[in-house]
């Protein structure tokens, strides 16, 4: 059983971005520079290729016509919020016609914005929206990379769509951890490929669980995840501070409520080898703790009908799909399991309680 | 073939929208009242049951409850910015958790509005955004209905979760068309029973029709439309203004370019009784038309894996899913077409290119 | 003394529009124009100019420029979100360097607006803040010219700036009342012309008035207006529902809270020709009534330090300032009153009570 | 002449807004608290009072009360986007009703963010507009207290008001700078009394600068400007990057544009003892520098009609007030100089040449 650990950073922001780049093979960069987009650009990579726009429309259709011809995303560089938008007709072109464009603006150094600076955007979050479907600007440095991630998974998620990320120029030399490469199914069709994987997982676990999340109740999947849950011999728990039940707690497999605590969750899951989150965002922290989100051991998937969730988690493999037909499928592609079920849940110990009364008074 | 007619408003706002109510299961309203829903609840139906909260949070939480036991959206009706305030925190839950919760609330006149009157709300579309899954004050008095059918399709579009209408107090008793009943298949995995109902229609169609959005193309089933249109003889039509191809100009089958004018595009359609809408909202117009969507005989069924689309649309049955799967399935279902295939296109003549020209100088 | 009679619209929206720009002197118009604006370019008149920008970025820089050179207000014509995205630049500048310019985008017809049709702006009211000072999509049609109005009394008033109204296509040919003219004194500085020109009306006035806001006790000038009060022997009122006195309530000249209802309230001053609001919006209604805010004989003037209350007023004479300079100057400015004093106010009598508790049983 | 040099933080962000709230009479925070504000209040020092409200709306009546009592700015504590919306029948009524309540809400950590945590408020910097004055979340908890201080200046301006601050709970740690204390004089009145002391100071000073900013042409002060500028003999610089002259170029007194990085502009006016910006915000960078906004030896006054503005200097002392009249008075309290003028403008050479070059090619 791995012990959760932290990884310091090993890299810079401008770094992490580039790499993700490469692996979402977004390496041709349309563009009309300005100021605050220097240091993204210094150094540039021998295998990035820069086209300029002379004007930002023709930066974000050519982007658009190349994301049409590759069928990937396409990265557009645009210039604090004056350039974006001058843009702003062809972004709506690619909102309406469905056009993975990944927009990255330059904005002011963090330390200038409480001075509203010149080529500073003032509502950096906000700004093309409603014509992007993303848009935001990180609250630190060191989060810039996994929010292009989640900005090129949503972009990339159908129906596709630019989406946006405000980058402050002082960002690009930070600290930052690289992106883990993950993978998101967007089939919304129970996609028999992506089940079938997961099956060939749940068979070779040694220890499987399921998380339930709100999504169950929502699709009224309970009975279809018991069927699930006894064929597996898995354990079962509830995702953090969801407020709906999908499973009864009574039954031998429930194992109970994980906490919304990084750490403490990590280490309830570390005890196992795969892990399915059903209809649950399943990181849903409520105190911070520096700790990777899941132990190394653990591997995980996730199902959800949303695909905005399956953006936004930062580690595993993602199903885009409603539960109901999933779950039947997978319960037809699993072996009935022989490994032995979990040992029963322990009962709610002094130690837990406390712990709960540690993390919030409040709920 | 149906003439396209205009159907004058023979309710009020207050009528139209107490049926949308029974029809969506909706005779259970929570509330906390103010002055600006008056008008709204006066001559209380029969039918229909007012639970008082004395907390603008237990009026929300009750109907969330409500909406876990019944499987339903539930209604609440708030009173202005204010009362919407108070109830935050149990938006947030139902919009985690997942819980469809139909919030009306009062607004101040519209007569009122450019005066910021007291109880008025300023920015009624945004309130309570990010929290809700659909916010809006419809531009006028006559579309709240529809707006308010929209608004439930959202919410009980998975995930489900809260959405919000902001209603001036003098709308409910203006002359409002009644909306007419719609079905959306939420499964998003190409539902088996939903496509069979779809293949049964085709089946018994004389004049069916495909019309191609921009989603055909993003989804790369350009090939699977070619089938399945070859299969039934149909004709084939690219939405207004899409910006994708997503079908071949040169086909014999294709038909040309929908235009983005309500009593147009219903009259091209008209000579079709069965209209398979793909990954296109379809009603995109550019330049109103006092003419209802489609002419009385033509059916419309929509498939797009987008659940706000499916929203949306006014009339019809969406089938939410991605289109590959859903095409290959219908494909399999339809029986091959011993019907005769459209007439050939006709070439663009001087009405089309001069109706093109009267429309819009700018695109 | 007058009756309060609502005036029927007798002219369009254009047509008021147009007045209203003759008004203020932006009779000539930069613009990039599409067939959002078609309506409101009809029947174009001689006396107005027409300068074609070939990109919406020159037709705002050009109407900067006009405005630095004549001092006035420059008006904008741009299509929709798009057009007025291509803009943002200028208009960025023009907001930095407080140049005033009054743009209108066209948006698609409200009737077409619930589709999201083709050109429309999805959030009109939002969409270029935080770059200008005023964006705005009235609630009705008629409700456009009123609109227009503020937004160039906002444009005007120091610091100077951009200000934005998005107009439905469909509004121009709706029927509208003319805009009254206004006067908006800005120098924030108890502009001594603008004291003495209150001064000799209050000295030619038979029963002058006195309604005290929030900003009399918001800065401290409760003295100043007793003061001045009794030099004048007025009648003194509070503004509709304020929050804070102003006023002793068992002074003599004390006359009772103004109702928040617009013929009620112009009932209560028509026995005023002369009403000087203080710190007040004055109009803050509460329930509508078909009335015009002051009855024919009332003239009214309004102090007040927020140059966003004076632009929003819809009648009457603001002057911008701080209520103490301008108290103590205006009671040296005006005679000692040899006028009779108010009679007494009327002990409230069940009339009053039975109103109160119909305008609204929830304040 | 002093060199400028930066100065390292010596204290945390909570140290440092207790401080400002000392400094500033905000000793009773009343709140209902939460898991978010712990560490604001850890440590609670001896001299601070917290009054607990049983629910948020009583908080921030109680605080709108105590400020009402007090004159000064009320401090309240809540809990996250939930708390904030609570209370906000109080925020309406306390923003429509001019009181000076200062809104701190808990946020979650900024670690978190990125996963949508439990009790993260979304889009902290709009929530409560728009019946606040200000709202902000800062971009770096180093800026958290002169965001605070900020946000009180504006609340006290008049129309005095609500505003809100979002802090995430990890920032209360972090070092950040001491707030300089800062006056604003805010009677738009070209208050005498400030304006005297400003004279006092001019007579006093050796070399003295204005800094001539958009404003100056704005309000048509150019002559003014000019006729103090003479009889001071003082040295006219433009504000950098301002788009409108306001001083001709050629007159002998005039030295040049500022230019828009913090440690260039504070070593052009380190010559100077006493500065006076007009109409300007005199801090707009476009380039980030570790440096202090103005060497040790300089003292600012800024006179500007924009309150705003005035709130959002960080160092000096404001005078609100139009122009024209400030400048008029100010010419007549100050004595004719005898101090020698500044020498002439250096011819631009080639330092500044590269300098600007170096500083942005996009300019």
């Amino acid at each position: 059983m791995a012990e959760p650990t932290a990884h310091p950073p090993t890299t810079t922001v401008r770094e992490a971005v580039l790499a993700l780049c490469r692996a979402t093979g977004m390496t041709t960069v349309f563009g009309n520079p300005g100021s605050t987009e220097l240091r993204m650009f210094r150094d540039w990579p021998e295998d990035f290729r820069y086209v300029l726009g002379l004007h930002e429309s023709t930066a974000v259709a050519m982007a658009a016509g190349h994301a049409l011809g590759t069928g990937r995303a396409a990265l557009v560089s645009l210039h604090s919020a004056g350039g974006v938008g001058h843009s702003l007709g062809a972004v709506f072109n690619a909102y309406r016609d469905r056009v993975p464009v990944v927009i990255i603006a330059g904005q002011q150094s963090r330390a200038l914005l409480p001075l509203r600076p010149f080529l500073g955007a003032d509502e950096p979050a906000r700004f093309p929206r409603p014509y992007v479907k993303f848009s935001r600007q990180p609250e630190r440095a060191a989060d810039v990379p996994a929010a292009l991630a989640e900005a090129h998974r949503v972009a990339m998620s159908h129906p596709r769509g630019p989406v946006f990320l405000s980058v402050p120029e002082d960002d690009w030399d930070r600290p930052a951890e690289p992106v883990a490469p993950r993978t998101v199914h967007g089939g919304y069709t129970a996609d028999p490929a992506a089940l079938t994987g997961l099956a060939r997982a749940l068979d070779a676990s040694a220890r499987p669980a399921l998380v339930v999340g709100p999504g169950v109740d929502d699709e009224r999947a309970v009975r279809q995840v018991t069927e699930l849950a006894e064929r597996l011999r898995a354990a079962v728990w509830i995702s953090p501070l969801s407020g709906r039940s999908g499973f009864d707690e009574r039954h031998p497999l429930f194992q109970g409520f994980l906490p919304p605590v990084a750490d403490q969750l990590a280490e309830r899951l570390a005890a196992h080898d795969v892990v399915v989150a059903l209809g649950a965002p399943l990181f849903t922290y409520h105190v911070h703790s520096e700790a990777p989100p899941l132990a190394d051991g653990t591997e995980l998937y996730h199902l959800d009908c949303d695909p905005a969730q399956a953006a936004w988690l930062p580690v595993g493999t993602s199903i885009v799909t409603t539960l109901g037909p999933a779950l039947r499928a997978l319960t037809d592609l699993v072996r009935p399991a022989d490994r032995a079920a979990p040992p029963p849940r322990p009962a709610p110990g002094p130690r837990l309680a406390t712990s709960a009364e540690e993390i919030s008074p409040s709920w």
